[in-house]
């Protein structure tokens, strides 16, 4: 029997090693939730010889083959004439696909070129899978019996939004899946993958639900899938299985599913009625930028001040010149005096500072890179504390984790 | 002709999502950068039926066949196993492998099990491919004339050390690069990606070099390939194509391969030796962010203000609240007290302002999502001017197009 699904993702780029194939993992994510299995992921180049074989043995193997990349208005972008040369039809243009075309580019005021003019052109047959935030649409098209093909593009950001809206709908229509499926992503702060994992051996073994562990930048995911014939059931399966975790982790379980460390902290201050404000110095903003991607984060958020320089941190955070002289910018006495000199411009409730070395030079014998001191000064008081993060990962890294661990110590002590 | 290589990781957490390809884009860029083409790359599960009718098949396709993952101890790792099956050769234990795993067990204080002695079989006539790190080696096997395999283990710095160490000398060695390559990525801002493929159609049509482009959050990309026998020769068909693109785009090409539009301005700015600021609304911090990105930025870059609310615009950066309820938060006059304001707070030679409707709420129909005022303060005086990014594609797009096009236009001016 054919297997379920395959995913072929195409580029050059993907071949030449310029870019991480994160569309294959995230699709893949997306087909166990959806408790469709798959045992294949190709990657191709911008060849399209290469391509039609590929879509010509397709059907032998798969009823659903997933497409990612391809569908651009360049000479190299194959997808969609290969595909529709490997099935022997005519490609058509679409005039809704068209008309939209034209439209989304004339609002970033950019004039229509015969490039664009290309991606309108679909197989005969197929179905529009629109894109609702790019130019280049996919298609649903199933060429043979019991074979469909589904074409993305290859901006992460385009895929998604496709698959969420119109793809994920359609497969589990599809029928290809081994029931109903539930799942909840737990997201924790402030502990490893390998410990998380090793508190939940006996629950990593079990097989309905399953639980499987991810690691992200600071935070660690546990995703528990549940399936059943009814999508009540797998619910009851999961709940019991999310009760225990949440019961063995305790505080280190900040959310789930689309929860962020800012969406959770930010929530907890309205709760208050409370406002937040930030003092960042080695981060440069990224703390703020953590909130202010909160969809509605204004009503907490206030702002602050990105202290890089000392002559920032004294001048509009009134950090005296005497700590810095004394302990050093990355210290405990100057990170309070940011969190409490932001607090009072602001007139926030909260305030969260970080200053740090975030290398790769900078560092010293004293104060190597990756030492960082925390903030949180509020409506009782202020405290800090250094930490370390190791500085192999780079200094990425260490920004994002700084700015992690700033808001887990406000969500503590809001809990 | 079979291709020169063809990449196989294996490994169902591949196929379930639960970790990125790290490997094959590691291992592609390697093999780019010894000149050696790859057309494919596969994911398969720990299927040993799967396993052995794709090195059945490979033989067909490429000389050259490497494999990430399936060399640790447990019953799921399958890829030796599997090959020996696949080219009907018995396994044999190697002495030397056995005594190698042995010694690195004791070392760690851990006992040697059944399982860990199956690591020290490889099928008769291979050579072992040593892991200087780990337990598990890899071969270097050719069992069928003009085909080899290089089997690695999934773990990335084994795999990595032993590529390093062992495999790349021989790939060196073995003919299999058609040359030398040399490469650059050329970076581009205020263009898209079709009106750059377009004004490089005869370009992207050329086989040596390749041009090819790229389209990324804002800024777009051209990767210019040359091939030769030296890597001088490379370098000298690659500089005319470069020039000559440059000669077309003009000011649109703000850089190469690893600059950013923040590397960029902060390397104007050092050279003149001034300073930058930055005032945020909607970014939230995100342009400081792009700004304290680049390692060394704080030679240039001071910090600024996150005026979130228009109590930090008023407090911090000393916006005349007449402005604000005249002319609105997000507009022209205000963008240009806010770029003003932290100019004189900061004492910095350049400031950069943002405030704009990032949405999903907040638009109206006089300022729609997507609106942004954008400030370039300078010693020469100020300017400002309204942009209207598309809404569709989302807060997080807009936030990330404002800091890159306020970046740009400080680019231009310093020009």
């Amino acid at each position: 029997m054919a297997a379920a699904a395959e995913i072929l993702c195409i580029g050059t780029e993907l071949l030449l090693g310029n870019i991480t194939n994160g569309n294959a993992r995230w699709i893949a994510e997306q087909l166990a939730s959806l408790g469709i299995p798959h045992q294949r992921q190709l990657v191709l180049g911008d060849n399209r010889e290469r391509l039609i074989a590929e879509f010509r043995a397709a059907p032998e193997r798969c009823r659903v083959l997933i497409t990612t990349g391809g569908l651009g208005p360049t000479p190299d972008d194959l997808t969609t004439e290969a595909l529709a040369a490997a099935f022997d039809t005519p490609l058509v243009e679409n005039q809704q696909v068209w008309a939209d075309i034209q439209a989304k580019l004339s609002a970033r005021g950019r004039s229509c070129s015969p490039s664009n003019r290309r991606q309108a052109l679909i197989p005969q047959g197929a179905q529009v899978l629109p894109n609702p935030t790019g130019t280049a649409p996919g298609v649903i098209w199933t060429p043979r019996p019991d074979f469909t093909v589904l074409t993305f593009p290859g901006v992460p950001s385009e895929m998604r939004a496709m698959w969420l809206a119109t793809a994920a709908p359609w497969l589990r229509e599809a029928g290809l899946a081994s029931g109903v499926f539930a799942s909840r992503m737990l997201q924790f702060w402030g502990v490893s993958e390998s410990a998380l994992a090793e508190q939940m051996a006996d629950l990593l073994q079990q097989s309905n639900p399953t639980v499987a562990p991810y690691a992200g930048a600071g935070e660690v995911k546990l995703r528990i899938t549940a399936r059943a014939k009814t999508s009540e059931g797998a619910e009851q399966l999961l709940q019991p299985v999310e009760a225990e975790i949440r019961s063995r982790t305790g505080v280190c379980c900040f959310g789930c599913d689309g929860d962020s460390l800012a969406s959770v902290v930010l929530e907890q201050l309205r709760q208050r009625g409370e406002t937040l404000a930030v003092a960042e110095s080695c981060t440069g903003g990224g703390l703020g930028a953590a909130l202010a991607a909160v969809p509605g984060a204004s009503d907490v958020f206030l702002g602050g001040v990105i202290a890089y320089a000392n002559s920032v941190k004294q001048g509009l955070l009134g950090v005296p010149s005497a700590l810095l002289e004394v302990h050093g910018a990355v210290s405990d006495p100057v990170a309070q005096a940011m969190a409490e000199g932001v607090r009072r411009a602001t007139g926030a409730d909260w305030a969260l500072a970080i200053t740090g070395v975030a290398g790769p030079g900078g560092g010293s014998a004293e104060k190597p890179v990756g030492l960082v001191h925390l903030a949180v000064a509020g409506p009782a008081g202020c405290s800090s504390e250094g930490v370390r993060f190791s500085p192999s990962r780079g200094r990425d890294w260490i920004q994002t984790l700084s700015a992690g661990e700033a808001l887990n110590r406000l969500r503590l002590q809001l809990a």
